[in-house]
């Protein structure tokens, strides 16, 4: 079966001129290609007649559908709603239904309305009108020759809502989708092509309908399969079996699935144990703490951090030794180790964490050059520490230090937990 | 004068995809925007001849320049030399200069070199090779019919190096470039609509060769003016003296200039009042720290933070009384108070900062709803509080907060300077 082809025009001068990233074209990608359907082309272009007609025609010749965004606003600067009417060669006619739906929307907010909005509701005669129910611009549907149209205003919000309320499933009515079924597996702590020698002969064994894809990012690795065939159930059932396989060969790598992220699946881990854990952060600044506390309901588990940015803070407000600083400097083992147990007695928390180094890009030495960094975890009869040799670059090193040291407490957890 | 018309071409299946967001075209959008040249499109397209030779036909009948992003890998995979080279009508031959700065990479970073790296010293007889000092894929320089091309990694560190060093001079040389000078106004604490309307008779009064644009971000909004003229000098001139007329109307407002970012601004005033400042954060979590501790050099004036996330450790921890908090409740004016002040003594800093309050999207009441926070920054004779009240987003409510509060030290700043 050929794979439905589709092409995203977004419209705008300032998508162009780099005022705005266009974040609409790489949702849409994401969100297509979870059902089946191949996106071939990008396209971004201003608000400029000839381009905009251009495109369309380009567009028209090579894909099944083409989903259009922007350039749909009330003022004369936007062009897309008069040139898709010249372009299916059509008059733009009052939509009573529309011009009701955007009365009613500027009502329930008590503004007021103008002449440009009623206007928003007149639209080409033969499109066929989508209600936009969290903005003024309707959305609009057309078919010809085949080829499938939707035209939706530059909005995030509002695109989405029109995509996944119409367009997704009026996708699925109109062509014969492939049925596909996705599963992602979440690791942290081993690079690309470490991960790729440990499961390469798994990889080699898959089924010819289960493809693989490798989706790195700063410090974790994402596996993605995707399986090809005629029923939900089956897939589902086929990608479990080989999930089952290689679990075995990287399971101390995996933190999750799907839509887990690292500090969700630490917070789960947690709270099922009934832990809490506090934070000591010197190079990291307050990061870690910060990733901690961005998921909903961490204060379950989260109960508070330090950021003893000078020595003088780490001896003074969570009881590092002066001996120590003194003797092997802030950033060392030894160091972290007494910040790890100096803000768990603090908080009186099952686990403390620390993290101390040269952040960069001044502050490096021969001994302990920019992006040395110390982190360690400390629990009741155990403490785990790390060294990590990291970048030239601060907000990096940053970054990467909140992923090491959220892998350590997980790793933690799991040692403990036996 | 006629405006330079650039291409951008983004090459790879991952764009396409959604697995990788493409960040390069909207970088360089910007940054031809600031040399005064003009993008007209901005393409996507995955690792496909047919999809690849159009985009090319397509782009050189319409552009002066077009910049090539990916497909420089060494795997077969990449398709983006030999379909250039097949577009040009010309062969791949060795660039023994090319193979030689490979090589030496290879060399300095003590990796193992396979044939196929050696092979990506082979380009296109008729380009100009390009050397890139950051990976192996070179940069590539094509001309033909009055049209220039480069071809470029899609690794964005390696391609802004490429973009910086060699386009962009390049650019300079082969066309007559318009003389253009922009400059950035910076302010935070007003909305777009309040500030347009703040100085919409300067806007309004703006001499014809000076454009102004509104840049909205998260909590900020930026002034952009760009001058078109002869001389670089004279149109910074006529800016600055703009700048003089709009300032006494918004300077409450303005936190500095290009760019400058709320962070490095607040570093700057600080160090030059040789003052140091500490965090309290209940509901940011940690996020103000890790904006400050983000700037280098900021350990020069940041002593430390504390995130008391439970009552008991703001007691503890930073001396909020007993009685403050049962009377008035962790979200309060008078528990951000004593918190700033708490900190502010427990580091010995001149200003202490604090911010409390329901982050969400859980732990709203009628009284306190999600998106109530309360900041205060707190110095020697002043004591400054705000109550915010946000939106239903946790991690929007968390940013947020952070703007306003390192806002409200800018404030408390200036004040306490008079």
């Amino acid at each position: 079966m050929d794979q439905i082809r589709a092409e995203i025009v977004a419209i705008g001068d300032e998508l162009l001129y780099g005022h705005i990233v266009d974040t609409n074209s790489h949702w849409i990608s994401q969100e297509l290609s979870q059902i089946g359907v191949r996106v071939v082309r990008r396209t971004t272009i201003g608000d400029n007649r000839l381009d905009m007609l251009t495109a369309f025609k380009e567009a028209e010749y090579r894909a099944d559908v083409v989903l259009i965004t922007g350039g749909l606003g009330p003022t004369n600067d936007d062009l897309t709603k008069p040139l898709l009417a010249e372009y299916f060669n059509t008059e733009i006619v009052e939509f009573p239904e529309a011009v009701e739906a955007i009365t009613a929307f500027f009502k329930s907010r008590g503004r007021e309305m103008t002449t440009l909005n009623t206007l928003q509701g007149h639209l080409p005669k033969i499109c066929r009108y989508v209600p936009n129910e969290v903005g003024t611009a309707p959305g609009m549907w057309f078919e010809r020759n085949g080829t499938y149209w939707m035209s939706m205003p530059g909005v995030p919000h509002e695109m989405k809502k029109l995509m996944k309320d119409f367009v997704m499933p009026e996708i699925g009515k109109v062509f014969s989708l492939p049925v596909i079924q996705h599963r992602m597996i979440k690791t942290v702590g081993i690079g690309e092509s470490w991960l790729s020698d440990l499961i390469k002969d798994w990889e080699n064994g898959l089924p010819d309908h289960i493809k693989l894809a490798y989706l790195p990012s700063l410090g974790h690795v994402k596996l993605r399969l995707t399986a090809f065939g005629q029923s939900k159930e089956d897939l589902s059932k086929d990608i479990e079996k080989e999930i089952k396989k290689v679990l075995p060969t990287i399971s101390k790598y995996v933190y999750g699935y799907d839509s887990d992220t690292l500090e969700i699946a630490i917070g789960k881990l947690l709270k099922e144990q009934n832990k809490r854990v506090a934070v000591a952060e010197s190079c990291s600044g307050g990061f870690v703490a910060h990733q901690i506390t961005s998921i909903p309901g961490s204060s379950e588990y989260f109960d508070g951090g330090v950021i003893p940015y000078h020595n003088q803070f780490k001896e003074q407000v969570i009881n590092v030794s002066h001996e120590t600083l003194v003797k092997h400097g802030a950033v060392s083992e030894e160091t972290v180790i007494e910040m790890a147990q100096g803000v768990k007695n603090l908080f009186n928390t099952d686990f403390g964490l620390s993290s101390s180094g040269v952040a960069g890009p001044g502050g490096g030495s021969d001994e302990k050059p920019v992006g040395t960094v110390w982190i360690a975890c400390a629990t009741e009869g155990l403490v785990r520490t790390k060294k990590l040799q990291l970048t030239q670059d601060r907000l990096l090193n940053i970054r990467l230090t909140s992923v090491a040291l959220l892998n350590l407490l997980r790793i933690c957890i799991h040692k403990t937990s036996k």
